[in-house]
């Protein structure tokens, strides 16, 4: 039994699984407790809690339940297992799979300037080549300096430059692309790309490194290798993003572009999705796919959809914010604001005029959460029903990042408010998770 | 049948629930898709879909079923009703620790309003004791209601009224201090309260309730309860915040007030420790320390140190950032400002022409990260160091919220801009974790 069918799982849990001959996806019946619970096995992301087993149930709810020792476990069927084989061998004529590096800049492609002790960014992509020359083993690698700057400098105008590039490689025949990218904007990079490349054929890969190429503990290669072999043979068509799954050399997670945050500003592992599972997971060698909502890699005509505006902030609401800030932005004509509320999406009531004032001229309000996980829901409490009777907009489950960039986009394709409004609750490409999941374990 | 013995229940389920006699709170077992679900009947808040019916199963969690014609629904049994009884009065002789619980409002103080469906702040600090009867047993205790609001109406006033009447509680006797406040803004508040009230000879703990006091799965009573014995009799003298720490209902962790974020929108155990081990923990009825970088319980005297200052803001650096915000800030006047920077402490290179002129106006620049947990550091890119050569000073590990609110308290003290910067550098009460520990797993 290989260690991935039983992911996730170890210890007492692992063994009582391994027991009943119990594998991932397979149907079982749990009895705990004198309840009993019937599903199918689900894989555990998480790594340091070895006492939960998680099943889905016929409902489609997952629950996790505590393992005890009298927990009985019984196997009643075998689901088909995910087939996570590897694709067939590209014919001679053809070569290897074409995968395009796109770089942009950032530590993936930087080293320590040794005048001020600082890291510049520095190497060209050839030297990402030099650095990781197992690459043309899984791959046709062809690599450009689009940009060499670093990622907080990064805006708009280097998203449509990205956008077309890739565009332009993937309709010259590319199997995959690679962004190579600064991490501290790349979750917001990558929500760009999101919503500018649509109905995309295959893999669009942001990788990055937390530790300057000339350092030994750098993360680079192992990076650049998972996010090349990815993009060339992984079988969906998205955007995200590929760094270190965790504390491992060895595993390295897709996290969908949309759904993705740097929460840690050093740690390899600094980037965890936001209420979402990861897509996929590289390691020794081969791809697994993590997530059953995914966009199959198809034949299918990419769509570059460029235009942002720089008409709209992201505001992060706090006790005492000033109000008057909101019509700061109304004054300056800004065409839509997103709000980082607390909790469910609640701010101050002195806030409301600002709102009210935005939906008459025309502005769009969009309320997400400070929190990062779990969902906006004004319908709870009287303070958001007031919101939404100004025209404020709650936003689902998307995360301020993402909520931003998406607004600039849409007010790039439109000057309609309703339409914007249409636009921004519409799922255009899985940014709105409607089947949120169970909260792991943070900080 | 009154409505709120069915809250949240429309259509089709709720008149199948009807037909079934079942009512929020009772046993009842549920068959659908030849699966059986035993559990109890909780009250639906979302008002928006009135297909699934919520259990909270025997193992405690919570599952929702979707409505289909061929459900079967069959009480079984009558749950207790929350009675909302006036408790026993303490003896005075009984010579138990005195905890005085001061209610500012939230959701441990709310119920819903069936007018229209939302939840209110209503509930009087007496009503607190009737619902946990058990909490006089622990201490002596009283109950002031100070304020009666929504936690994101709070603000530096009523920051300055909470340490007032705190102060006043431990000079007049007491053993510990209960704070009930909504959850959204909760975070800033124990950090406002950490700096407001030094020098502390006991516990002053923050609680609050992510669910109305009036369903079943509130977790009020456990948080009330483990707040209060924890107040009585821990020791330590720290500002904390104490809900739930997992999805068992069983125990409590107290995370210090200035390292501290509401993680999630809606789960039990949404608070989670920032750079920090949480304080302690309440099981079992019994508290157990879990950091020992703590100020002990003690025989000191308090120091109210409760102003703050209006002139100070908290922003979010994103990309396309404009930079005219930050001088519209220095154009009225601010004294200080936070900037939630990328990574390590990253912001576009044309924000810093205000970041050099705020020096010069002598404004205080902090510079945290948006990426919660690790550090800022500003010495390893050398666009770190052009900021730090405008004179902002990097926050190292504290968080926006706490570096906001510390500044706030901060320009209270003080308007030179040398003190300021020196006592934003100073660990006044822990806010800084010089052995920020590893990273858990987030998501």
């Amino acid at each position: 039994m290989t260690d991935d069918r039983l992911t996730g799982y170890r210890g007492k849990l692992r063994t009582a699984l391994e027991a009943a001959g119990v594998e991932i996806g397979d149907k079982l019946e749990v009895s705990v407790n004198s309840q009993q619970y019937k599903g199918s096995l689900m894989p555990r992301v998480e790594t340091y809690d070895e006492w939960h087993l998680i099943i889905k149930m016929v409902s489609g709810y997952n629950i996790g339940l505590a393992y005890s020792e009298d927990m009985n476990i019984k196997k009643t069927g075998t689901a088909p297992k995910p087939e996570f084989k590897q694709p067939p061998l590209p014919e001679a004529e053809k070569g290897l799979p074409k995968v395009s590096i796109i770089s942009t800049g950032g530590t993936i492609a930087s080293r320590v300037d040794y005048v001020t002790g600082g890291v510049i960014s520095a190497m060209s992509s050839r030297d990402l080549l030099a650095v990781v020359p197992e690459l043309v083993e899984v791959a046709d690698v062809d690599a450009d300096i689009l940009y060499s700057v670093f990622s907080e400098d990064i805006g708009m105008e280097h998203w449509a430059g990205m956008a077309k590039r890739a565009y332009d490689k993937i309709k010259a025949g590319a199997d995959g692309i690679i962004f190579t990218h600064g991490t501290d904007t790349m979750g917001y990079s990558s929500a760009a790309m999101s919503f500018a490349l649509q109905n995309l054929p295959c893999p669009v890969i942001f990788v990055g490194s937390q530790r300057s190429s000339d350092r030994p503990s750098s993360d680079n290669a192992t990076n650049l290798m998972g996010g090349v072999y990815t993009a060339a043979h992984a079988p969906f068509a998205e955007v995200c993003i590929g760094l270190h799954e965790n504390t491992s050399d060895e595993s390295i997670s897709y996290i969908r572009g949309t759904k993705v945050r740097k929460c840690h500003t050093s740690t390899r592992y600094a980037f965890q999705p936001v209420n979402d599972f990861p897509l996929a997971r590289y390691k020794d060698g081969k791809v697994e796919m993590l997530n059953d909502r995914v966009r199959p890699r198809q034949d299918s005509e990419p769509r570059l959809l460029n235009k942002f505006s720089d008409k709209c902030a992201l505001v992060k609401f706090h006790p005492d914010y000033n109000p008057a800030v909101l019509d700061y932005f109304l004054n300056e004509d800004y065409r839509g604001l997103i709000i980082e509320a607390t909790g469910l999406g609640q701010v101050h009531q002195n806030l409301w005029p600002a709102v009210e004032r935005a939906r008459k001229d025309g502005v769009f309000v969009g309320v997400v959460s400070q929190c990062t996980w779990g969902k906006v829901n004004l319908n709870v409490y009287s303070h958001g029903r007031e919101l939404i009777d100004r025209g404020a907009v709650p936003l689902d489950d998307m995360h301020g990042e993402t909520a931003y960039v998406k607004l600039k986009w849409c007010l790039g394709q439109t000057e309609e408010l309703d339409d914007v409004k249409k636009l921004m609750l519409t799922n255009l490409v899985r940014e709105f998770n409607p089947r949120t999941p169970y909260l792991r374990r943070m900080g």
